[in-house]
């Protein structure tokens, strides 16, 4: 599919974008900084996007229809819950990996969750809720464990951004880099023995 | 131990910025705001931090010497390093659970690791290396598996951080209130099942 002048403008924007507040937050993000960087006056931002509000709500938007259609293709085609459960989070840990800017995006919003001015839930819902049909499914079969399966959603999907964002918080004894195969393999292990000894019946 | 009158604002000021950095970020949150909120003016900030960024700096500094104090309290006494871990974890849960303020404010500092301007690995680096040096004695004593060690921090701290600043992410069907003390008690359980599936030999 070949992209109009006009639409690749609007991506160029939004990749901008998305770059600029994952690095700076909403409010210190500039409009002015954003189209400089593609070439384009601030006004004409305005052509694509009404607000700065609206280009960081279509910036996260952005992200999560690019996140459900990489995760419905690693699902395509499984049919057992806990096989289902560990290609997500496989997935999951490959897109953020290969999207660091979008993992940066999404944990700075978390961080504005008690500030429903930059914030809204449903920006990470229907990712998250992927999981949460999965884990239900499991349940519902007889196949998991019922009591904690909230928390692991909150466990595996926190996990994941913080091992994109967070190489640094481990100390200069043992530095990693996040999209080094090895590393991604090892911290996939951790994963599924996390959520193996939540979801296994006790 | 009484405080003196420059000792109560000075507190006051870093309560109030820890606050508001929290809620707006280092960018947007205004020096006007926090002395008005604690009935000083901006210029009597300085006479206690020579800049916004050095205000920013303490606070975390603050919260740090608060978060270490409390952890060494908690595992005085203990021994083994995994009564040892579960005591850390424990503690880090209840100290967050009571300022989730402060949860907010190194969560956002994680999602700004990219940017050397507003972040310092050293904000939480002590906290971080007391769990490690627990992980390091645990696999010296032959106790814990070792290839996973560091992601466990990761798993672990993270984890706690989203525990608190987002239930909301968890959907409108399974709300909870993070300071709930069955819900705690549920999460402390989570965590131990993780560390446990982690550390134990395979």
């Amino acid at each position: 599919m070949k992209l109009n002048k006009g639409e690749v403008t609007r991506q160029n924007i939004l990749e901008t974008a998305q770059k600029d507040f994952a690095e700076l937050g909403y409010e210190a993000a500039r409009l002015e900084a954003i189209g400089e960087a593609i070439g384009i006056k601030r006004a004409a931002i305005f052509y694509y996007f009404r607000s700065k509000k609206e280009l960081y709500g279509d910036v996260f938007a952005h992200i999560h229809e690019s996140l459900i259609r990489h995760s419905k293709e690693r699902l395509a085609g499984a049919d057992d819950p806990w096989e289902k459960l560990m290609l997500l989070v496989d997935g999951w840990v490959d897109y953020m990996v290969a999207h660091p800017t979008a993992a940066r995006l999404i944990l700075r919003n978390c961080a504005n969750a008690a500030h429903p001015e930059d914030y809204s839930p449903t920006f990470s819902g229907s990712a998250l809720q992927m999981m949460r049909d999965i884990i239900s499914e499991g349940v519902a079969s007889g196949r998991f464990a019922e009591n904690s399966s909230m928390h692991l959603v909150n466990l595996l999907s926190g996990s994941i951004l913080h091992y994109v964002c967070n190489p640094e918080q481990l100390g200069d004894e043992r530095p990693y880099r996040p999209e080094d195969p090895a590393e991604v393999a090892n911290f996939k292990l951790v994963l599924r023995r996390t959520a193996r000894a939540i979801v296994d019946l006790q």
